[in-house]
């Protein structure tokens, strides 16, 4: 039987490993090499980067793209630290550990986010770290720039601060959960799916699968800030409602936001029927989203 | 004759143009839009992505790349946005106008920076433009990002923020040029020789007009902040004094800086010299580079 945790345990490793291999700190000053790191190695899920590697296997791909798949976590890093800035959200606890700018000050912090952003494109754009197509990266890059700027996550985090106490709506929410959290969640499928080289009726089947555990993501952190425990979750509980952020509870109530989430993680799993066997790591992330309680 | 004014305003124009099309503001949050849009039309003088086309033509390529240098652009204008911030420098203002956390605030502006560095990585992985070598894209994308990122421009500005108020030393300040100025506008003419698949020796020749101009451009830059008019910097004179900064007139005089700025800008001239009069726009830049008042 497949083993969920001795699978991310494994890829978990990989990526840390990596991680510690690309920064030369005798080239950076090292404040922001400091800087970097602690954000980068502060414990975080890895969700990104594994989905993306997958993925990759779900499709057939047979090599380590450890590297690539980390430029990934790269750029989730650095949507966090600016995320947290006091002109952002600010937050002083990520993950139950003081922020970035806590430890490093604001200015380290924005050049800590800016240099991990641009370095995931340096990462991506090396076609050295492993035997993949070429083109196949800058199918990578396109698809991870789309969902990562004005056009993904950057405008969904800004239509996050500016609807901040305003009256709740369902068009709001869901075009920040779409862009702020899913798109890039997407995208990392499917460019594992890409790297594999995977044909248009499976990367089809993938975008399906990430958008909606993408979605089912975003509604569980929502409920989390509710319903979970500070502990668990490594930031103080309630920090939404306290901000007024426009969440999916706050718009369809906490039992149709669970609801929504089960239905999302469903079509997330139908969408893979006709994988074989090696989708089977995609089919038990889905399902440990739902379950999960930080 | 060669116009250099004539040749700078035909590709400006290409470059706004460009500019103006690339945003579509039925899907991008209306102040981000706004924002990023402010930034990018603020009276730039565009020498990036002109050093880029310049340096393509002058390696024999025969297509319109605007798009490509446009996206040096946005990350040159992203560099500027963070670089202004109340963290990083606190500047009000920019080219004689304020400074975009000025008119949007602190969040827009650090997110209007974020996706401008992004949008750039999605305009370079787009072969779609225009008839150029994909692979030669992910080669570009590598230059820029190794340029601008930790090894580069990011680590250049984190040094030169630890740098403020400290004793001037040799090392800190060539550090912080090579790597805040100097490596972004070497990329910028690589790209375009890359772009325009230049072979080794021309590459190699380049290289070195492009971190000779980029020097003298910053040594300049260290000089008219003593030396120059308020208004025609854009700024209020003597800002570098104020912060403390550590700046080539500050290590070396302002004698010295200009006759090093003078002894690049030969270097860079000799550089060019077995390239034909379609390196004609190069030379003209690099002459401007050392008379220009603004």
């Amino acid at each position: 039987m497949f083993d969920l945790k001795k699978y991310i345990a494994e890829k978990r490793a990989k990526i840390e490993e990596f991680i510690k291999s690309y920064f030369n700190p005798a080239i950076v000053p090292p404040i922001l090499h400091e800087s970097v790191l602690y954000s980068l190695t502060a414990g975080g899920k890895r969700l990104r980067p594994i989905l993306c590697i997958s993925a990759y296997e779900a499709c057939g791909g047979k090599e380590d793209i450890t590297a690539y798949a980390t430029a990934i976590e790269f750029i989730h890093t650095y949507s966090l630290i600016h995320d947290d800035l006091p002109a952002m959200d600010n937050d002083d606890l990520r993950r139950g550990k003081p922020t970035n700018h806590k430890i490093f000050g604001e200015a380290i912090a924005i050049l800590a986010g800016d240099g991990l952003l641009t370095e995931a494109f340096r990462i991506l754009s090396n076609p050295a770290y492993t035997d993949v197509e070429p083109l196949n990266l800058i199918k990578v890059i396109h698809e991870l720039s789309s969902s990562a700027g004005v056009y993904g996550m950057v405008g969904g985090q800004a239509m996050d601060l500016i609807s901040e106490r305003k009256e709740p709506d369902k068009e709001s929410v869901e075009f920040i959960h779409l862009n702020k959290t899913a798109k890039l969640i997407s995208a990392s499928v499917k460019s594992g799916a890409i790297l594999a080289s995977a044909d248009d009726e499976q990367m089809k089947k993938i975008e399906t699968y990430g958008l909606s555990i993408g979605l089912a993501f975003q509604i569980i952190d929502d409920i989390l800030d509710i319903e979970g425990s500070t502990e668990e979750i490594g930031k103080p509980k309630g920090s939404d409602i306290e901000k007024g952020k426009m969440t999916y509870p706050r718009v369809y109530g906490i039992t149709q936001s669970r609801k929504k989430a089960k239905q999302l993680i469903d079509e997330a799993l139908n969408a893979l029927e006709t994988f074989d066997e090696k989708a089977e790591p995609l089919r038990e992330i889905a399902k440990y989203i739902i379950k999960r309680t930080s």
